[in-house]
């Protein structure tokens, strides 16, 4: 399963490069899209109709993932386990949405997800020339960030300001373009239906970017505007033909992060120090998260979504570090840099570009120095505790707030404050023994990490061990209660520092403030040299390989395109379908047990669903984590299907994108029909889809 | 579960050090019993003939655990999950003893262990002279080593050749004794009864580790000699009545290893690196072995006696290091050093002593230096893959053998040629695809650990990716062969070097050999600097605190006491027993839902089973891991119960003791009798047990 959220975590510096796509390869822009390719390689050519149709029909979870929408009334389309954050936030003790699925018949019914932000972009605006303007020539990186944080941070809020749109200046082709994306936003958004995880996620973990596989990962929800039901001007038509094998599809959706120009030692860095690093941790919380969930069925029910993410991340990892280990991917960077530095060594106007990957390496040498700091003090601890996100969060707002808006901390610029609010303010449940378990793990870790003498260390343990500072932590601090954050988002620095004194969780999050900032200022400034040097890079590349290029992923709305096609492994052929059958045979196989076993109802409802209907199916499309949920179209523009997951030899696609057996795995439409009307009993929504009444 | 296997990993080191016993602390010799604490505390006085009956009642288990004779036809009763390697190694895709238990009527039908060997402690001698005699004054760490290894080598042979006992030098104090301990060896040990796992190990991780318990953690094996059931001349006598609140009992076993004299940098570094590391290692072989065994029932039952080893070896690191986090344990090593070094400051003829902290804490330096790669290289290898450890054997043995036996490894040293060779040449089910999906992940952490680049993982890949080169060796190798095994341990270098060339197996255990051997090389070195100077420190303790004083754990048998006592927690008193009903209401309150559901058997006995029957029972001995399976005897030297666990509070017992909290956790005798008779239908051992026809 390919979800944004924690796939992101190891993606320090969000890479952005000039690619030269090769087949179906690329994650293209849709204002730039591979015209000419697509002409050759499939006689097609979209109109510019075509293209913003499919643009404002996709929308972007702003949770980390994709979707669209599929009906006139609002409804989108997602994967269940994109939707799977808002399940568990809806869930309670009694309440098990995220394992046994939701189904309303009236719309009255439908229930308001807790604060989930969807985005659905509008337009793109050039703003790459102010970007520069305000970059003094010559600028250290260190001036040189804080000159493009600022310019920004004015153009967003000013967009922002003229439009009411959410407005994120986005970076796009290392530098070479800033643009401005301008987002409709929707934050009543209600929960329409979900299956069971076991349909959703069928085969679970040893099943998890895999094929064959027969899963119906998805999830419905519902846009509403002044508490109806939006009226949409775009939303994809649904295909009751679905694909065929051999045809030409397309996704649009908003992959998260790729790293496809890394230079030599900075992909020699991710194998060696980052991707294990990370590896590292997630299996801790693995481990944690299976310990702390078999103690009883209601914590296995609490920690059910954050396990279901950790041990998807540790498995797409684990598949990235097996593809780095190929030496195969390391001989193809050399052979690529040294194609690259020989023409930078014989044009004399491009004698500047030479140092750049030695800047780069030399940049990459202090990240990786402080990388473990940065997410420790940064990332990990957001991840560990929602408490002490929480409470960061709230002790960093009364120092940025005093700020210009283009010198904070980007996410506390006036433009993102609508959406920092939402989430700050969330309703979300927060269980204080899962809170405890996971910060002694995380107070653990960071004494492991840094030595129980450091200073950041001994600041954080305040003189306990892990787990009665955890204890003391949890059960002393008041920022579990929402009307509490109020009052203290709104305090100045001055009264916010005498709540400090009286909540621990608090004082953490001002107890490590200082190392934490430091370590993400070191970070962001090598990132931004990295970047200076890239951008020169990037002009070798385009010297030689021209225009026709698309640049990494950020995010940021994208369209692949590839052919419905299976593959050859280990010497047979792998069909490009499965069918509803072959889940009931699969099941069988392995005797219904865990996690082979079926929904009651699925059993209950075997021989009236249709068994020969394509489940799912494969294509050679372009994607990476944040791509989960994104609509599957035809030729039409119509939805085929949706996006899933990627197999396990896609997982090398941050570094580098083949499709000899790398493919994008979707739920086929004709399933999502099929057993709407025939396991579910969901006519009214089937019909909604075909757009029957 | 205190199994000494994998707990034993970390400890790179074995130390031994004069402990100045506190309450009911200590892991005593039985030639040097706390005759007067026990006395004064207890009025009790063991003559010399109850302390040679227990001593030779006791077994142990040399695949890491212990266990005691209890009748005169050489039934052995240890803990179910000491005996689970052997269930394992017996079982088959048709029969799974070690999930489903294991039970005939008559003694014909008992099994041969596939390569379990038994010791019982015989005789102990005083060879501290003709040790010390070896080594000339003034020799370097390195010269000393290779002296002591050499002369222990010898006197060993001696022994042996004199005795036919197996022979093992001893170090105890520091090296201020050197003790010959003969064992008499039982090779053919045939398994007679297990329980189901489900009932040995209730409640599962979750409640590993935790009071109060529920566990049938109980196996049962037979002794023959010559095909026929060992005559025992002393075996413990059953216990009806079983032990009462507030009883002395005793524990009889073979505590692994502890580190209670550590100095301060020796226990940073257990707490900032040593811990950590392995505990990170644990982790990831976990969540491999869960989703491998994820696949399928086969899987699952392949993996299942590693996967419950490193669970439970994680549960005990994670709980090591809570207490090695808890700053009051640091505080208390802090004053105890002080009040050494005054001392040592203060009497002149302590002089030579003062230095020995800091060559203690630069030892140590070294050894976290070459730790690591000690680990990957000696350690990790042989535990990431039965293959590759054969292998290393096969290729270590040829060199080995041409040395005279005092100047080799010491695992190939001459009076251990019979247990080497009985582990070499065991028919242990291999199944290649777990070896693979193993050593898989054993060379892609080898690569991340030392960077892909390093000179020993270029040479352990072979410029292929760790899959691939892992499905080379292990389709390659002839390893697992045990005729070829035996061909290749009888040819000479030459005639090896040319097999190295066909068997890739081979060929990677040559590849990292040098590395590893220099590692291992720089290990013992520092550890032999570090156990000079804590000879000196010894010194010191001895003048403040005189002769009341046992040497830390090394698997060799001890004799600890303690009280019948349950203890306060979280507010609440928890009772020393637990009782048969007990385990029936907890399975319920989880709804009968894995791992708290109980066998068929245990359900349709429930009517029959007497529910009053106490269960398990804490005391306060001191107990730590390798005692599993350790007797527990009542003053009149009867079995009243069996070792099978400590509370999640004992678990920093490797550094410290304490009885505030801390409990050693015993299967009652009489719950033994109860379930033997009432749900296995077993009574003819129940009768065996009792002394009764």
């Amino acid at each position: 399963m390919r979800l944004l959220k924690v796939s992101a975590l190891a993606a320090v510096v969000g890479f952005q490069a000039m690619n030269s796509a090769q087949a179906d390869e690329g994650m293209w822009l849709l204002n730039a899209p591979p015209l000419q390719t697509l002409k050759e390689r499939y006689g097609f050519q979209p109109t510019s109709a075509w293209l913003e149709h499919v643009q404002k029909s996709a929308v972007r979870f702003n949770s980390g993932g994709s979707g669209s929408f599929v009906s006139a009334d609002g409804l989108i389309i997602t994967n269940h386990h994109v939707g799977a954050d808002d399940l568990q936030k809806l869930s309670d003790e009694k309440h098990n949405y995220l394992r046994d699925g939701f189904h309303v018949k009236s719309r009255a019914e439908e229930i308001r997800c807790v604060d989930l932000e969807l985005n659905v972009l509008m337009s793109i605006e050039d703003v790459t020339a102010r970007v520069n303007a305000a970059v003094k020539p010559g600028a250290s990186a260190a001036d040189s960030f804080a000159a493009r944080r600022a310019i920004k941070s004015e153009i967003e809020k000013e967009s922002l300001d003229k439009t009411g749109l959410r407005s994120d200046v986005v970076t796009l082709y290392q530098g070479a373009q800033y643009q401005l994306y301008r987002y409709k936003k929707y934050t009543d958004v209600r929960l329409v239906f979900a299956p069971e995880q076991q349909a959703a996620f069928f085969g679970g973990d040893p099943d998890n970017f895999e094929y064959p596989r027969y899963d119906l990962d998805i999830c419905l929800f519902r846009a509403y505007e002044n508490g109806q039901p939006a009226k949409m001007e775009h939303f994809l038509k649904w295909s009751e033909a679905g694909a065929a094998d051999g045809e030409l599809v397309f996704v649009t959706g908003h992959p998260g992060s790729t790293s496809r120009l890394f230079t030599y030692a900075e992909l020699a860095d991710a194998r060696d120090r980052r991707v294990p690093k990370v590896l590292d941790w997630l299996k801790a919380q693995e481990v944690l998260l299976i310990s702390y969930g078999g103690r009883s069925t209601e914590n296995a029910r609490r920690a059910r979504d954050l396990l279901f993410s950790y041990q998807n991340s540790r498995k797409a990892y684990d598949g990235e570090l097996a593809g780095l280990l190929d030496p195969k991917v390391f001989q193809k960077k050399q052979a690529e840099e040294e194609r690259l530095k020989k023409l930078a060594a014989e044009r004399p106007e491009l004698a500047d570009v030479r140092a750049a990957w030695d800047e780069i390496a030399a940049a990459q040498k202090i990240i990786a120095q402080t990388s473990q700091r940065y997410n420790f003090l940064e990332r990990f601890a957001d991840r560990s505790s929602s408490l002490l996100a929480i409470a960061r969060e709230l002790y960093r707002s009364a120092t940025e707030k005093a700020k210009p808006s283009g010198q904070r901390l980007r996410e506390y610029r006036d433009s993102n404050r609508a959406s920092f609010e939402l989430a700050l303010f969330s309703d979300e449940p927060i269980y204080n023994d899962l809170e405890q378990v996971r910060l002694t793990a995380y107070l653990t870790q960071l004494a492991t990490e840094f030595g129980a003498d450091d200073p950041v260390v001994l600041a954080a343990l305040d003189g306990k061990s892990p787990r009665e500072r955890a204890t003391e932590l949890v059960t002393g601090t008041k920022v579990k209660d929402v009307t509490v954050r109020k009052a203290l988002y709104a305090a100045d620095s001055v009264a916010l520092e005498k709540a400090v004194g009286a909540d621990p969780m608090l004082a953490l999050a001002r107890a490590v403030d200082g190392a934490a900032r430091m370590a993400r200022k070191t970070i962001e400034e090598q990132s931004e040299a990295k970047e200076q040097a890239q951008s020169k890079i990037a002009r070798v590349r385009y010297a030689l390989d021209g225009t026709s290029v698309y640049p990494d992923a950020t995010f940021t709305l994208r369209f692949a395109f590839g052919t419905v096609k299976g593959y050859a492994e280990d010497g047979a052929q792998v069909p490009a379908f499965t069918t509803i059958e072959g889940m009931y045979t699969r099941s069988a196989a392995h005797a219904g047990r865990e996690p082979f076993d079926l929904p009651a109802r699925w059993l209950a409802q075997e021989g009236k669903v249709k068994l020969s209907t394509p489940m799912n199916f494969v294509s050679t499309a372009d994607i990476i984590g944040g791509n989960s949920g994104s609509p599957t179209l035809n030729r039409a523009g119509e939805f085929v299907g949706i996006i899933f997951d990627g197999n396990i030899q896609s997982l090398v696609a941050d570094f580098a994108y083949t499709d000899t057996q790398s493919r994008a795995l979707s739920v086929d439409a004709r399933a999502i029909i099929e057993t709407l009307r025939n396991v579910y009993d969901a006519g009214e929504l089937a019909n909604e889809l075909l757009g029957k009444k």
